[in-house]
């Protein structure tokens, strides 16, 4: 057996405590599988005199997460503190410096910085591991990059963000409007401090365009991804959608087509009875097709001190196996910049507008859908309420591009009397 | 870039071709994620002038398998053959006795001789992989070895044999019985040579055993396995399973209980819109349970070229990539002979009779489930057909020895027209 593997963790809220229970729990478990006893030297979080259920008293105390990520007792160096920027970046900079390996959980940071941080990584020879970014437990990394790497990547999908599909999947099974479901997340302690990251999409993209990196061998990027959030999304909405057999879900979609990468985060309608409709709760999915292998469809817990405990020590397991993989699958100086494309892909789409009471706006409303090319499925006018009548349709196949023409000229016409939604509707 | 990673492929049915497809295809993105060319050095089949769709020409010719493995100019024999013993045996031992790293999609061979192939490659340095072997192109190997390698595995259950799936499925739908349905999947060209193989469970049950190995550092052990196959079910027991919301599947189960290793593979009955249940036709699904990362399901095709292929070349790509691990996760040598425990866990159960029609039967029934302890929790009596009466009975949770029990006893009555059957109802 060749010498310890020594970790330094920096943060120590519910996956630090998790990761540590690990350490300490497993270790004759971890040693016969690696090969390598895994200890802890340091630890570092912002008070020390939290009790946060584990014994840290052998390990040594730092206050500064850089000075922790510089030690030399330390291998690895794991980052949990989140945080696009800040004590995260600036550690894990120090530890690469160094010469430490990297694991992180930090979505935020590498969808911002990972072009960076990986260059820096490779040059200096060490890993960078985040198998804990993205969908908690599920070992979706591990898959797209090792299990899946000859497959030519076509499409990948899924629902990322534990707390928008508690909100959804709440607000359908209670019957209660998105504020109250919202209310209810953050007294539960769901939502992250700025409850945007969650509810806008933001925390679910930056996953997603780590898994686009991978996948099409492109340099992450956080900017050309189209982002809609769910606070639109009303209990209309999700019952007229279970009506018609479908669920709304925050869904992720990335593809690269002739113009660019389409990397799109919104509410989506999936069919009821799908694997993406059945998810309840924190319940991730995330759905990898490849040219050779067909659909690939993962699910697991999200987030939670286990599961994320998991993926972060299924790194640090790799990293004592003496396993070397560039970050996203390919020479960071290897990727291509991504061209952000647009999503023009054709779909079927779900629309609710809320029309005033007068003679004439229903002709206006099907004149400029028919005039943007949009062709209606099926169409339902209920009863006014408030003096407004909510309409719902499906249209046939059409581009995002007729939608958002046809959701204009509808506007223009001031015949609405609140902000329409258009969701798109996904078969899989 | 380093020197190319050069294959020497034996067996070229639908898998060989789609490995070689996928070598010839993706040649830069194979090279751009492994850092390494891919080559093909040479092939080997029964029967060299037959047309595969592929091109050979590129390649060596070589007749006996075993001359393959050995040639200098292979670093990684693919052993795409099959069949427990035989050549495939001899080839592989060759090749790993001549230093070459192994990959196989060979279920039969490991479930037999997997622990001594694995001492083989071990001493002599080289891998032994097998991605390919179970569940086809879903990496369950690698989730389970690496992803999940800092969980003590809980249990494992898995849908894994597409030919018995779609046998089952078929039935449902098109509302027919075994033997029709298992003559049409004969003719589709579904069923092995033996079809045993797959009806009887036994191939499902080879790549249980593996996972087994893997999840609980136990030597591979077949022989422990309890097996039953699906050519008892009728198309009674799927409409009855259907009305009361479950779907028959042959499920395979892998647990560590006090006694020992439980592993078991026979028809059991899940919930109609759980994972399990609404799989259709050949896909697969693995479920893994463990103690951090709670449960994992993966899905995807359990067979065909391109998924099978897609298995094998992420092997190649671990090889190319230089990632080295222990055949079944830890080193051969420190795992420990499975003790088989028959299982006992209890389970609420589904049984069918069919009584013969006569006085007091019912009561001489009833009179043994209770002896045996066995508690009814919902019972139905069909009406007679032929001078017998079909009685369907679900259970609450009894164990598997007090069904055996009671069966035991009610076929010693003389007042069963034909074999009773009993299937475990798994609630996942």
């Amino acid at each position: 057996m060749t010498s310890p593997l020594r970790l330094g963790i920096a943060g120590l809220g519910t996956v630090g405590a998790g990761v540590i229970k690990i350490v300490q729990e497993h270790g004759a478990l971890l040693a016969a599988r690696s090969g390598r006893e895994i200890t802890i030297s340091a630890v570092s979080a912002r008070s020390r005199g939290k009790d946060r259920g584990v014994d840290l008293s052998d390990y040594s105390w730092e206050d500064d997460p850089v000075a922790l990520a510089k030690r030399d007792d330390v291998d690895v160096f794991v980052e949990l503190m989140g945080g696009e920027d800040g004590p995260a970046k600036a550690a894990s900079e120090a530890a690469i410096a160094a010469g430490k390996h990297v694991i992180t959980a930090n979505k935020a940071m590498l969808a911002h910085h990972g072009q960076t941080l990986a260059l820096a990584a490779e040059a200096k020879g060490v890993n960078l591991r985040f198998e804990a970014a993205v969908a908690g437990g599920i070992p979706v990394i591990k898959t797209l990059t090792e299990g899946l790497a000859a497959n030519r990547i076509t499409r990948i999908m899924g629902v990322m963000n534990g707390t928008c599909n508690y909100i959804l999947t709440r607000m359908e099974n209670a019957g209660l409007p998105y504020d109250e479901v919202f209310e209810e997340a953050n007294q539960l302690g769901f939502l992250e401090a700025d409850p945007n990251l969650d509810v806008g999409g933001i925390d679910a993209a930056h996953k997603l365009v780590l898994l686009s990196s991978i996948a099409f061998g492109t340099q992450v990027d956080f900017s050309g991804a189209q982002l809609e959030g769910i606070g639109l999304i009303s209990i209309d909405d999700i019952m007229a959608a279970k009506d018609m057999g479908y669920r709304i879900k925050l869904l992720g979609l990335a593809n690269m087509t002739g113009s660019g990468l389409e990397q799109t985060m919104q509410p989506c309608l999936v069919p009821y009875n799908s694997p993406l409709g059945q998810l309840e709760g924190g319940t991730n999915m995330v759905v990898i097709e490849g040219d050779a292998v067909g659909q690939i469809v993962l699910r697991g817990a999200g987030a939670g001190e286990g599961p994320t405990a998991s993926a972060v020590m299924g790194d640090v397991m790799d990293i004592a196996r003496g396993i070397s993989l560039a970050v996203f699958g390919q020479p960071a100086k290897t990727l291509t910049p991504a061209k952000a494309a647009k999503s023009n892909t054709p779909s079927a789409y779900y629309i609710r507008l809320s029309l005033k009471d007068a003679t004439g706006v229903m002709a206006k409303v099907t004149t400029a859908l028919a005039d943007a090319g949009v062709s209606i499925d099926r169409m339902r006018q209920k009863e006014h309420q408030d003096d407004a009548a909510p309409v719902l349709i499906v249209t046939h196949e059409v581009t995002p591009a007729a939608i958002e023409a046809a959701l204009t000229a509808i506007k223009a016409t001031g015949d609405l009397a609140s902000t329409p939604i258009a969701l798109k509707i996904v078969e899989v």
